[in-house]
């Protein structure tokens, strides 16, 4: 370059020279490979606040399903999510995933949400739809079978086979927002009369569904 | 730089003082700014593939909702869209709207779409409701009013007031995909007693709806 | 999977039994569908940190412009923006509205910003042009049409009608930087001298427009 | 709006009427809700090109890990992707999956790639370790257990139990590129000289290495 | 997984060994690590369509400013952009550079681009000032320094030495859109006085700069 | 609008009257154009937190590389980072960028980042190397000279020259992560038994390198 620059870099070449004798080579110039949530800031578009690097041990990147409680859903289904909210070292990227348990007999109601999913079936046998206007895309999957859900299309689960059907479902998102119609539908407080009008369901049917979900109005 | 470099600039120059002294200097280095959609060629993850920049002209960038026969929602609303499918210039970029126009007593159904939305009155009055689980959040807007809709979320319109209601829809996307629920619960061929199970609504309802909006099964 | 799995199944069941016998079945998968920004903390490049959503409630979806003093443009301009600084819900959103009102003869000086836009004639007449090398793209709008501007290129709006012409202006952007050119050229510090270089502007029209605009230098 | 629209909806109300006593009501307002890649045409950097959204069927969205022969890596391993080249329906969204069968004493070599990854061990032990520059982040997984390894950290995985291990793979990604080391080291062209310079590795190391892995130079 | 699938296993063992045994372990799972453009094909919004990968050799990656006549800009400098049009390999990249020239004297007019850049300072002296209402940002820059522009800000470069000054500026874009005021303003078919009237600009001065930059109207 | 609307209207005709008579016209509609990151406090995944923006004054947009110390890699290389770490402005910003200098018979280690890189030779002459599976992509670089190295790509740089060798290198990212390859192999704590399984090196070339680079285990 120019002038003062060359004077800069005699400098810089016995600054060097003592550096390299030294036996500490590791650069100081990698940097955030990962971002642990501090759930206790306040979120942001992009996701938590990260915790500081450092304090990050092997154990927050693991996570095990085995002796979580489950949330149970209305129909026989237990599901175990491991989101950034279970696994916080999962902040600011762009996967999380669940598992489900489905009893005999049992089903995850429609629902969406706002990540791209696979169903991987492990046991039992699935019955897995996926609803849009005119036509619906439904395949029955044993272990070893998966079904791809685009993002933001209604699709349900049934266990159609004997005894329970466990699955595992990645999705393409840290916080994926979950929807299950019963819940947007009938579990809150716009008024029945409103509610009938607008989803084209009878108002016995909107009443007697939003009694069963604790509904009001 | 180095010497190559510097027989070079001297060539440069002399290429410069000619070209100055010519009389355009309309530099070359501008390139697209729009990418007007081939509608006629295979869509990819982005959008459409673009038109030659040059066929593009003035009349591109605009649109009339004047004189379009609107889509017919069954709740006595009609729907204008003007998404890259309509206005092929939005293609790439953020945005698209509609205009609807809902009849004394008529409402837009249940839907959700993936895009953000805002909702503004331009005449009469609208009351729009967002679902979610748990709660609610339901206003009632007059001219000059508008409601945000976030992406994936529920929702409704009904004319609560006297006369035509009309609004304009802005979407943060220039080919949202609206998804009524209507439609995707009952237009397609998911057999009744399956429809009934996961969506915790009775056999004679889902079958009801099934005939209301030509679904088959 | 394993017999520790098992076992652990097996409390599940029970607990499932438990809670499946309760009323409430509203679950608690569901999550983050807004961030209301808290424009009392610092910004992030993603948007401005979220306040509680269990603080949210319908009012913050809606907006009203009427009552709203509006923002003189120097050109016989009102401009009601509706973006995440006066209606924090937007925050983290792809969407954001302004309404603009144009007296007879006024205008809406040459600009850009960093979002997409439609511009939506509501009353009166507009005159829309965008400015590109070599190429212009004018249009004429009355009420029901439209003209979309990428973002990034400089417009103009002409209220080329008798009377008042009022537009609403839909962004894809919560936070839309408007540059108007007069401002960003003549408004600031930057000597007339250099000014007048840089732009091929004369020092006198540099000189002129520095002191309409409250420039210095 | 103006006088024309107001004729204009007139017009709209007769054909409305005429509609809604028609019995369809399936709106042609829904849109593109997936891209099958069409794997025959040149991507792009958003992904494939889409096949025509109404050859889409049900088996489209289905996968089946049984009956692949899977690919073998040189450490008693066999890999089965199941991303957008296995699943065209993949793509452009933002998942894909793999299932990996590691041998009694096998492994699967360090190597990164550009996705985020969650190890979900489905049978046997598995040692899965991250490696950074001054820390590893290692831990050992059973059946219910899983690893997160974000984006572009190289990782390994060891079967470290008696009998096969089995684990799913999601990436958040339809097309990972997968690196393993030992390929992008030794398996090109790369003079041993140079590149036993570059990787502080000795020479007849690399030389070693080169022919093991079918190198040149 | 369940018995087809350990019928399944026993195969795929048995291959495994087949194939281990074979010298080449090369895996087939590495994939698109690159999209060279295909300047001849339609561009989309991501950028354009790819190259099949295996005719990519290793000069497609090289790039050399030596030599090239460079675009004369109408103030004694010269431009020499390394964007996708002239270093295909960028498709799909976030990063392009741009070399120029600045005689004695000479100047980059005021403009913006939609990609954040650089300006790095090889040999001379430069002014670098950015443009924002209310407040400018300018510093005086010699080799080894540099200046940050954010992406949309406007912004012009000066001289301020003696003899040629010689800058690299790199850009957050495979294709960014460069904006000059005085073509954007001027050289286009805007008629004069709509130009004036939205610019603040006086006539004569918008009539001067269009016959100087080749403008109609 | 409606009637409360022209009201409101007549009041802000009055209020523009007003104040268009006064001098100040920098509207207060322009917005956030920068995010100086705030290096104390949390991290987000999208970037630091702001600073507030009227403390950014013209030296936060400016960078000099003379006079810096420069981190040595242990191959007779200075790098000198120019990131969101040195020059807080580059926050949420596309671009960083570093200057190297590679003494005679110096190199730049086998190493990959999160972010594209053009690398560009000032002084010398480079061997930059990319490594892929079966293929590699080496060019040689005279000043005027660059090279395109795609995200996650393994590479390496030589001075194949006489006397030192300078370059910039600008990324596609504020704050790239740098993985030097013996870095992340040996200057951590994996056992070498472990890492020589996994990375197919034998036992005391591992056992050598850690040595070397201050590992453990």
């Amino acid at each position: 370059m120019n002038s003062s620059k060359e004077m800069m870099n005699s400098i810089l070449i016995l600054l060097l020279c003592v550096l390299l004798s030294s036996t500490s080579h590791a650069s100081s110039i990698t940097r955030q490979n990962f971002c642990k949530a501090d759930l206790n800031r306040p979120n942001t578009p992009s996701g938590y606040q990260c915790l500081p690097s450092d304090t990050v041990t092997a154990a927050d990147f693991k996570y095990s399903f085995n002796g979580k409680p489950g949330i149970p859903l209305p129909s026989k289904t237990l599901a175990f999510p491991a989101t950034v909210l279970q696994l916080p070292i999962l902040n600011g990227l762009g996967i999380s995933v669940s598992l489900g348990e489905i009893e005999e007999g049992g089903f995850v109601p429609v629902h969406d949400h706002d990540a791209d999913e696979i169903v991987m079936v492990l046991k039992g046998q699935l019955d897995v739809g996926i609803l849009t206007p005119l036509k619906s895309y439904c395949n029955t999957l044993i272990p070893g079978e998966s079904m791809v859900v685009p993002k933001g299309l209604l699709h349900y689960l049934i266990n159609s086979g004997p005894g329970k059907a466990v699955f595992l479902a990645p999705f393409s998102n840290p916080n994926p927002v979950f929807r299950f119609l019963y819940e947007e539908l009938f579990a809150n407080d716009v008024p029945s009369r409103i509610l009938s009008q607008v989803s084209f369901l009878d108002k016995p049917q909107v009443r007697k569904n939003k009694a069963r979900f604790n509904g009001t109005g």
